[in-house]
């Protein structure tokens, strides 16, 4: 069915990562941000390339970009016809690597060349969502919230960091915030959202494979813990009468790690990223600390539990340390499982493509619950995320652009 | 010997730190920094006090504020006459108590009033010296480093926060920043520099004594310490995999801690007060840690052997973490004995007093190198230090002052 050779097709949509790499809003590196310069120049990059390969783009109320193969199958009603997704995010972390999100775009404008001249009853729809990173404004994947119809008119008064209102840059994007509503896919029509994304992790490089499919995107649970000891003088109060937070936020830190790794589990995580004393200074007993716990993992009941842990372990070391712990419990963000249809045809039709969980967060996870959605992790032997180096392997990148191409259209044409 | 009502010239003293508690550079609290428009009110203010109490006032090139009791005995001359000190400074941290210095400023100016008509064959020097705290520009014990010949001239091109040199601003105090080496004493003329300083920790309370001597002022090793690990994703990177420089540092954290207690040595510290994170966010494992560690005891040895055990301690956790670990030691200050002499004429007099150790630095830590020091703490229920609550023990300080009166005129005398 493709006509195009695919270790080409693979190579380019990698060189075109690199070229998009250099449309940063910095001088050095890359950084785009939601709604940015760079991102208007990039999005203009873009729909040059989906026009050759035979798209129509638009660019939605929030920012998305999209370009769509039409279906042209005799019969098939331009308002009617089914609708296949790929694709991933445009926006990056500051100092970003060149593929992270951008690589499932380039890999979908791929697909849609491959496809062009096959008789399709479908619409491929190629995306470049808008902020999925939550850089600019704290809020992520407000792209895809758009697009599931699930965008909070509150975010448009998000101030971003130099002060303009999410409202003003749309605006100033030429997008109307007012009609973010219109940017919803019609979810019946969706027969597959197809995310590509690269692994960061080496599962599948271990594994030696070239792909894998993620079956549920890990719950990850945040807390914000205070501790409140005493705050005095490193000299003069005695070891006996102190109540120090950093010697309780110490007995935090490992029992967050400790109760993670000794669980044995491997799809579990518990970090302690953020911790600040107060004061922070060389010479006084620190009075208080604050500490950020992060816990994820695919099974809600299990990450639950080892939140417990944590913070049973973790009173136990305040109180012995005559240190208060207060719990701050922010929003927990359940596991996502992806579409099982989807997945059961996957596991068919890919039979040596690991099953993966997702540790990290994706527009995958917002588009689950209201259209099938399959995400698919793309081989990178480095293993890192966010970070320059990230890149994926190249030999095993035209079998997942099979892969995503034979997807397409086997969803599309069910 | 003394002609007033001990009880109601401790209470002045307490009343007048009250007073100058209110003369503060901020508009609430007591900060009064090296130099100061508040400073300069607290001096004329004191000036006052002193000539009310038959001293003549003197302010020298480094701004210490002098007033003097000169000898009266026949035959004393003087510029020939023995001199003995009682001060202590009349800086103060930001938002500080009411008595840390000050105190014994205004204690020397009762023992003077007390003096005044006593036959002295000595000169009685009250002192309240310039920046002890180290506040302004970052290094500590100014005014007693003139005092001694030990003023640095580099130090008059410190810069504070406002980007005021030292030289500037002891210009715009009317001192004259060439002319500082001549604020050193005769040092072989005093016979005595007695310190009283409310004790910063609750052992007379606990003891039931009004006053005691301290045998030595602590040592003190400061070090800053860098973990080095690697910044990961916290869902991505597994538990295994990680080199987690927040866990480090909780190993660090705990050494210090548990070597510096389970050495059940009373005099021994061992503190990380300040510990900062690389990145320092919810979703990051840290990459990257900065802590200090601040070990304090009265034997050099000691607190040597505290620091190679905490640091080995430390380092076997960061090996255990992958962590590596460099350890920056800034210079280190040995412990201070106070002047024997002095200690056993205080022992024989006051046989009830305790013997102390001191685990703050204080202004006597650089006179004793120079002249016969006594650094004599003054009972103190709240044990708080830089503090607003703290307050000296009034039914003690009659007690205290006789012993400031009987010790000064002992020492002149002898």
């Amino acid at each position: 069915m493709p006509a195009l050779n695919p270790q080409d097709a693979a190579a380019r949509a990698v060189a075109r990562c690199r070229t998009l790499a250099a449309i940063s809003d910095t001088d050095t590196g890359t950084s785009r941000a939601y709604l940015s310069p760079a991102t208007a120049r990039a999005h203009a990059q873009l729909r040059e390339w989906m026009r050759a390969a035979g798209l129509t783009t638009r660019r939605d109320h929030a920012g998305n970009l999209i370009g769509r193969l039409a279906a042209n199958a005799p019969g098939a009603g331009y308002t009617t016809a089914p609708i296949v997704g790929v694709g991933s995010h445009l926006d990056t972390v500051p100092d970003a690597g060149a593929f992270d999100g951008v690589l499932g775009v380039t890999l979908g404008i791929e697909a849609a060349a491959a496809l062009g001249d096959t008789l399709r009853p479908y619409h491929l729809d190629v995306v470049g969502f808008a902020e999925e990173e939550g850089v600019r404004f704290g809020v992520p994947y407000l792209g895809s919230s758009a697009v599931t119809g699930s965008f909070d008119p509150a975010w448009l008064d998000l101030v971003d960091a130099a002060g303009t209102t999410a409202r003003e840059a749309l605006l100033a994007f030429e997008c109307l915030p007012d009609r973010i509503d219109r940017a919803a896919w019609p979810a019946e029509r969706v027969r597959a959202f197809i995310e590509p994304h690269i692994e960061q992790g080496t599962r599948l490089h271990d594994a030696d494979r070239p792909f894998g499919f993620v079956a549920a995107i890990a719950g990850q649970s945040r807390l914000t813990l205070h501790l409140t000891g005493a705050a005095a003088h490193a000299g003069t109060r005695a070891m006996a009468g102190r109540r120090d937070a950093a010697v309780a936020a110490a007995h935090l830190v490992l029992a967050a790690r400790d109760t993670a790794r000794d669980a044995d589990d491997p799809d579990l995580r518990a970090t302690v990223g953020s911790l600040r004393l107060s004061p922070d200074v060389r010479n006084v007993v620190p009075g208080g600390a604050a500490a950020t716990l992060d816990v994820r993992h695919p099974d809600d009941a299990t990450r639950q539990r080892c939140v417990d842990t944590v913070l049973e372990r973790a009173r136990a070391g305040c109180d012995a340390e005559r240190v208060r712990l207060d719990v701050h419990r922010h929003d927990a963000q359940p596991a996502v499982p992806m579409s099982a249809a989807l997945l059961s045809r996957a596991a068919d039709a890919f039979p040596d493509a690991p099953a993966l969980v997702s540790q990290a967060g994706h527009d995958a996870a917002v588009l689950a619950p209201v259209m099938p959605t399959l995400l698919m992790f793309l081989r990178d032997p480095t293993g890192v995320s966010h970070n320059p180096a990230e890149a994926p392997h190249e030999a095993s990148l035209p079998h997942a652009l099979d892969a995503i191409i034979r997807t397409v259209h086997a969803t599309g044409s069910a």
